[in-house]
């Protein structure tokens, strides 16, 4: 038996669920005043619905483990990230918008630099700017032909990283990366994990001419010289929120690369958002659409990492601020919490856990401030990040009685 | 290596542990007051225990999963519910007393209205008296006859409820039910869910003669004209408390149901105790008998399942007149919990945590009262209810040291 997959029900009224991930939520005590950044904000409407709601803590994955965004994100979802490993190739595609279907290959590149002997002198090219990043791409473009039969197609992410998807009949995913890690020697050459895997075998040839080719296509562009392949993965569609929670899913959140974590669980992406503002609009216009909604805040995640303790509570303060929008629409459960703890004092992701507000109409509440110290005194305990679906399904009366 | 079964020792002086189930113990706070139902109910004597107790909260199966009385009770016992899977007809037969051996298939039975036409107008036959219930019971015990290869046995549970044993050689379980759920309809016919299952395919044959001959033998019963089959199961008994944890064990209960889940594994059932007070003293006339006793107390469920706030106080109030009792025995653990939360404002079994007290020598007291509030910041903190089990057994000096 699969919990809670072999207990879900449609509830006689159609019940609503809003996930709200402040991205990076969970932080650390400031060395003045004792407070984490969440525990700072002036955050009196988080703080009124706290006192209607049950709260806890959530450990992402497990305990110690500091989850990337995309495995901590399937996690809150309700698939287990260590029973459904998605590649970092294929994250990184969904996470800019590159569509895959079943039998693609996907693959994260690093834009490098490299001397007149091919050696590595830097395995980022010394960070470009976006804007010689795409151009280095679109070199890549116009350079690479594999002869039709496979098609490479390259999406710039960000500075010196790009996406690469493989297209065509027959490739195979189990190859390793040919990033050696550091620099002074050249890339290592694309190699099948099992030689008697003919399909990765043939996709290990493939590459090695595309690298090749691209070290010819970047020779007009100054420091970006060749290409290290990272994270070499297949597409396999994941069972989507519908087939396994009965639930029609929507995602609204800014960065593709929540967008793209959301569509590998069947989450129908309405849009791409530029503003927290245009994401929460988009919510509110299909709230009646969907069973289950995704807004995604990415400020806290982001003056975290930049180690600004007072930009992070700010980031949180904005979210209190349009919050009663979200209670307006009367959800049945408004589920909300981190994806995973980013302390300012760390300026790092990290495996602390992560503060939960669960509201709903069967909420045992305990505290009216939301904040890391009444959360861990919260009635949720502490949980697994996984099991915050369970949770929110059953407050939503989404789940049968197991036995009788 | 399964804990806790691998590190049971016998105690050099033996040990007894009681068991003290509130039935559906948990729940939610009222509107006005914020008080659970434990929280408001006046306990000085669980109170007073609470102060020499460890206190926790535990979720009976995984988080948001509402259990059944069934698998509740099973993981109280110390044997994981979704590892020992058990039929609704074996628990069902199991609570009438209907002794069951391996290769037996025991069955669910509704007594139910049928029309001229053979289709269902009440799936409960109008939720017929006791006495009448008996009486159709009766009919067919006198009407069936399979031939002497296979046995029917009857025994009729309340009101439209009836347990259904077949017993014979080469019987087959895996069949689907004939309650089709909806009236207007005339029962579904017994059929194998795997055509190829042949043991299955015949017992589906034997069941559509039960059924007709079912038809004509209450022919002059009014109101009850036929039999849906529900939850066919089979037995497969589960390895004894004894055998896993070197327990000698009772069960003291008011209701078939608990005594049924209790046989299960391996508990002696001493009697069918007709109020509490008969079951409290069984237990005390059989204290020195057995290292461990099961008490179970129906009322606060029943009261939490009709909605009635004050009445679940009452039958929390009642049993604290009488827990004294109790503690004059000197257990030398005494577990007091819930096998799942009834909250009065649902009316329903619920997912929610559940109070434990665990009161023993080695206690670490957190408090000086028993509710849901002391448990969650109990010492025991969160845990799953089948480890309540593993905790009593450490507490009862019954469990080794793992390694050196």
């Amino acid at each position: 038996m699969m919990l809670p997959d072999d207990l879900v029900q449609t509830p006689a009224q159609p019940t609503r669920l809003i996930l709200l991930v402040l991205d990076g939520l969970g932080g650390l005590p400031h060395p003045e005043h004792g407070r984490t950044e969440l525990e700072a904000a002036r955050t009196p409407n988080l703080d009124g619905l706290a006192a209607r709601s049950s709260l806890g803590v959530h450990t992402p994955i497990a305990p110690g483990v500091t989850p990337g965004s995309g495995p901590a994100h399937l996690a809150l979802f309700g698939y287990d990230p260590l029973r459904y490993p998605i590649g970092r190739g294929a994250l990184g595609a969904l996470g800019v918008g590159l569509e895959l279907s079943p039998g693609d290959v996907a693959i994260r590149v690093n834009l490098a630099t490299l001397d007149k002997a091919g050696c590595i002198t830097d395995r980022r090219a010394g960070r470009p700017s976006d804007a010689q990043g795409k151009k280095a791409v679109e070199a890549l473009v116009a350079g690479i032909d594999l002869g039709g039969e496979v098609t490479a197609t390259f999406v710039h992410e960000k500075e010196h990283r790009v996406v690469l998807r493989l297209r065509g009949e027959g490739l195979g995913a189990g190859l390793a990366d040919t990033d050696p890690q550091v620099t002074g020697v050249p890339p290592l050459l694309p190699q099948a994990l099992d030689p008697t895997d003919r399909a990765s075998v043939r996709t290990a040839e493939i590459l090695t001419r595309l690298v090749a080719q691209a070290r010819e296509a970047l020779e007009g562009i100054p420091g970006i010289d060749g290409l290290l392949l990272r994270g070499i993965a297949p597409y396999q569609p994941l069972p989507t929120m519908e087939a396994r929670f009965g639930l029609r899913a929507a995602v609204h959140a800014r960065y593709p690369m929540y967008r793209g974590v959301s569509r590998l669980v069947g989450m129908e992406v309405l849009g791409a958002p530029g503003t927290d503002e245009e994401a929460l609009a988009q919510l509110e216009a299909s709230f009646d659409s969907y069973d289950f909604h995704f807004l995604h805040v990415k400020a806290p995640d982001a003056s975290g990492e930049d180690g600004d303790f007072d930009a992070k509570v700010a980031a949180i303060e904005a979210v209190d601020v349009w919050l009663p929008r979200l209670t307006a629409l009367a959800p049945d459960v408004l589920l909300v919490t981190g994806d995973h703890s980013t302390p300012a004092a760390m300026a790092i992701h990290s495996w602390h856990p992560v503060p939960v507000l669960l509201h709903s109409r069967w909420a045992r509440p305990t505290a009216d401030t939301f904040g890391e110290g009444a959360c861990r005194a919260g009635d949720l305990g502490s949980l697994r990040g996984v099991d915050l679906m369970s949770l929110a399904l059953a407050h939503a009366g989404r789940l049968q009685k197991l036995g009788a």
